[in-house]
């Protein structure tokens, strides 16, 4: 029992599996489509699914019994890193998101027959679904309880109304993981259901496709109408009025497998810099001869070794079975950044060239930045960081000052 | 004599027409075709013009003599800033780079007659112009005098080969201003001649329009070659071999009118920002009650005041008919970094908002990320700055220490 | 009328005298003394006052009534920036804190018999003062309006109560400038007034010199208790409950004067690492060769050359007769983190031998700290700073959606 | 086989009774002496000492066979951060630089002979100990290849000449291991070797105790001469010409422990911010409620928690034999960069109270400073860093573009 970096042979033959996989199958169909996923088959998302399947990297978060490799957090770092590299290796390993974190969530809380109905296709990737939670001004945005969709019990089942947008994968989904109000108002800390609708439910409409700086999710980003939309009771996921819960329960995990896929973005934007920087010449000497592009280089490297180690460690506490709050916000919140950074100064090492949508910087450039918003953004996780070392802290002080 | 940060009233007057001219006659505009000059018709950018002449503030940096308000530099930053308001502003005020550099430059060195056929027309918004130095490894980029286009003395003037590409605006340029090496080798310090070259020569081949993370510059990034380009001596620009110098004539100011433009830019951003956190309730109140929401509203305005004031502290000194090569670069490598920081943070107020090309600032987002790269990337004119420092510091050392 | 950033000859000339009386006259006794005032005698004082008045610098922020220069803000600026290149340089001229600013209270506030009694032997150097004002917690810190100090009208005059430290330069002084409460409760924001009292009133007690971290403040920074100590109706300060107001009259101009000295810190430091970097050798060249020791030496002037336009820039308001409220923030706060992190990179340029004592670099360290935090913390700062853009914000955005 | 950040129970067990020793011994100590070890006599260390033995925390470094604890880096960690949170902590364990890094060096390579005369005693804090490498300029300092004192060979064995400065510890030390020149010329990355020196021998000369910026090494920093200082052959550390290997020997590991220490000081920074963040009221309510505050309490957080990932990682590698040369490179960047951070903003949070000896954070805010420059400064590892990123790069680029 002791301090380890160190991954079993199983988990290190995934990760170079993965590695190969993206190198010699991924990144040429990125390049051919430019990063984009709007303009992107159907069927290439397929066929890139066979290549990870023939490579034995297909669904590596997903239980045996769904057909995936059932790696832990921990396990999964690596691998999600490696398929990370390209802004299609995790379509190719069916571990994007949001489906990745709904396979999570319906192993962890759908019933069995849920699970065979939504679950085995999804982890499958037969099917493509979406969460949506995420509604405009006043609705709920980077303070969930400010959520307005509700859902109202009828003789048959629920009725769902409501407004979404930013919802990624609606275009394409199959179904959807709905949040809405079933008690309470708008602010409640409470009193919101997770249902599961089919996206062709009569009332359930996609609005438009929203336009975004980004373009490499899968299906986008789409406004949705819930316009009287019924459910049957067995769409309810979980308990009633225990959404926020499992939103958690959701979200801890998905942050960290955000965190490992775009720090494989990162580690990719790094090696395009580091290798310019190797090999173009300028003012006399090799660009990497330059102390403040060197600087660059280096702080791109200690960025993306704190993001690992933190991916890390907060992994190993969501394995050990805790609910991992504080560390999931730390970690969310450096990674996040640090992506961003290491994006931006690998851009600058590149110059006219990572302005340019021939190299991939840009693209990645366009795709990182959301990431410091969506998952909670900074602000928001600063808060909850402070406020737990605060109330923490605050308890002390009043004990200690108790005779 | 005094320090002074005042305008004149007709200065005044002129910012605020051209505030009027953007806020009704150019933002439709530019939400119409959302920031991408790419879908613009020309007529557009002739309407705009008009706008513009019927507003008084039609070339303000251009002279009398030429259709212009004759403006110099200090005088130029308010109403360029208002301009840059708008990402289609400096087209509609036809003081958009590159052309409204090249007006600088041909008003300062060209010929009577090269004034009449190149500058009049463009200084009238007739034709547009671009400024092909920049050229693909292992040629001019960061470093110019890497250049490796080629004039050749012949008979009848001279001819150009050579490569060329992120020649911003060239698509629809009726000439070009080219680099190229009339003496010496790639690396050293002088030996280049500016040559005027009409795009339509035999030879002048526009090889693609570059895919570029920003959009918003009419003709876009284009790649050109020059095959055996021939140009009469006529089309020389200033003296052969004193290109690098012109360049410098070129670029100090042209530095200054992009930061204005982008100051601009950046208070957009800042006011929507603004906007956003007065008006938008979260967590049981305003946005702009939360502290870390306040700190990037303020770290806005901190950033745009001290950009302006270096600004006017580099306009006066150009104006007094300095050179300026320290303080344009303090306050360019200032500006392009305190720009893109302001953008960001306003994204970030803006959350999924901020994301969306609803709102404009995705479109800033992607439009400002270069300005850190062109016109000398930071780390050049860091090295430029030291290096006039350090100089400095080493003669005075050496004389103290001289018995 | 335009943009100027050129100052008067005059103004030129006592700049130019500043700088070499603190060249060959501060310098050695500040190297003397290693920068701590709390070593230095008093007559030191006055041989220092001695050779600014023969040089005709001394008192520059005063009227010519009183014996000094009488330059307004903007023509301060050069000459406390020259004169802040040494620590003690501010004493020489007799404009260091809190004097200097007491003085520019009792010039704009104080009744003639004031003046007569307190100001003039001040602005001679005769004596010193101090403002009490900050009060250990819970009272007036960075939150002003929590003053618990109180003064109680009496028969004779008023009796003053409470507790004050970080009170500078009140071991040795001759008077303080008290805030005392005279209606309301901690929390309202107003019922402060300002007595002038002499410390050698009974009752009025310096309890300890603090032990801090900065030590070239003349008398350093006492705590002082103040028990039923009467002055007479005389001794208020301009009219009863304004002191609140009073304060900010002192505040604006006084943090512009510390930014004026604390730029010419900044110069210094700036001054020794470059000086390091132009003449030492390492890694087979010299220090300055190296591209990261140049990016200290780039990002040294990119901050000084920011702090002093926006000192300008706001010394150009307060002389316009404006209050400048926000620009006396914003500068403020820039300026005090912009030279924090000039003194940090200087340090590191010079490795070592900046932790030595044997260099100004570690006393400079531990003398700028403070600044981002006496006269308003840089977070105080942000948010009125803010507050004041989303006030006006909100009150456009209420305006536009009136019908 | 897996990540894990799990310590065993005996390490849980031994940092808990190091935290408890340091808070109700070493604190107190600490605070009467004001965190200066000039002021603090030798017996109280002694005393100190036998705190630790009694806690059974004494010498965790160092191998049983000399009565230490025989922890690898990993199970240091906690230990020496737990230590680290008060300044005086790792006197009472004797683990505080340089002793520490030389105990490690001399159980690593010295002879039973050497170990028996220099570890021993040192190990159980009977004597005290230097490094004596730095040297004034044109010397060894962050290039320590400039290396300029000799040791040349004589009959008897060696006599070494030289001049040294910033030898923490010289003041009270039984012997110093010297860094000397065995053959080659100043520049040259070989051909040093390390001598046992006592320094009481002929020749060896405190010439002062340099003034520093920080105050709570033992024994201070000194200049030390070398004047002819005679030593046997059994002086020899090691081999010949083989001391700059054993630099390295010493520094990775001695890195990881510095960072050990310092980020326990930044854990105290934190929590005292947090203390008074939790319970301090300003503006109507804590000053924790503050978002600007609860920024820098997160962000506190953030850099501790990215730091102790590092150094687990860095250590990690250690134990497992590698050298780690990048990793502890890239740990120590970040880690001296962060706690740098943690103290800056715990300071700020604290206001007036950060700024006074009363609260510890003056004197933490001193102590950590240098940990930016020794042990390498921040640019040196970049440097190293950058470079073996882009050797790695471009022998890559190399080989994929040989047929």
């Amino acid at each position: 029992m002791a301090i380890s970096f160190e991954h079993s042979a199983q988990v290190v033959a995934a990760t170079e599996r993965t590695a190969a996989l993206v190198r010699e199958e991924v990144l040429p169909v990125e390049r051919h489509y430019r990063g984009s996923a709007h303009d992107m088959p159907d069927e290439v998302r397929v066929r890139l699914h066979d290549a990870a399947r023939a490579a034995g990297v297909f669904a590596p978060h997903v239980g045996a019994r769904f057909g995936g490799m059932g790696l832990d957090m921990r396990d999964r770092a690596p691998v999600f890193e490696a398929a990370g590299y390209s802004l299609f290796g995790p379509v190719a390993l069916n571990c994007s998101a949001p489906d990745e974190g709904n396979m999570h969530l319906l192993e962890a809380v759908a019933t069995r027959t849920q699970q065979d109905r939504y679950l085995r296709p999804l982890a499958a990737g037969a099917i493509r679904s979406c969460f949506a939670m995420t509604e405009p001004a006043p609705g709920a945005g980077s303070d969930p309880t400010a959520l307005r969709t509700t859902a109202t019990r009828t003789a048959a089942g629920w009725v769902i109304n409501g407004h979404k947008w930013f919802i990624t994968g609606a275009h394409g989904a199959r179904f959807a993981i709905v949040m809405a109000r079933t008690s309470g108002e708008p602010g409640d800390r409470d009193g919101a259901t997770m249902f599961l609708a089919d996206t062709d439910a009569p009332g359930f409409t996609r609005v438009r496709d929203i336009d975004t700086l980004d373009s490499a999710s899968l299906g986008g980003h789409s406004e949705l109408l819930f316009d009287n939309v019924e459910v049957s009771d067995d769409a309810v996921l979980g308990e009633v009025d225990r959404g926020f819960a499992y939103a958690q329960v959701r979200l801890g995990p998905a942050r960290m497998t955000h965190c490992m896929r775009w720090l494989g973005a990162a580690r990719r934007a790094a090696d395009i810099a580091a290798e310019r920087a190797a090999t173009r010449h300028a003012f006399g000497g090799k660009l990497g001869d330059l102390g403040m592009v060197q600087q660059l280089v280096a702080d791109n490297e200690i960025d993306i070794e704190a993001s690992r180690a933190l991916i890390y460690r907060a992994c190993w506490e969501l394995d050990a079975g805790e609910r991992g709050a504080q560390i999931t916000s730390v970690a969310k919140t450096f990674v996040a950044e640090a992506v961003g950074r290491v994006v931006d100064r690998s851009l600058q090492v590149c110059g006219a060239l990572g302005i340019s949508e021939d190299a991939p910087l840009a693209a990645l450039y366009r795709e990182v930045r959301a990431f410091r918003i969506y998952d909670g953004p900074s602000e928001t996780h600063r808060w909850a960081i402070a406020r737990r070392v605060l109330r923490a802290t605050g308890r002390t002080a009043a004990q200690e000052s108790t005779p």
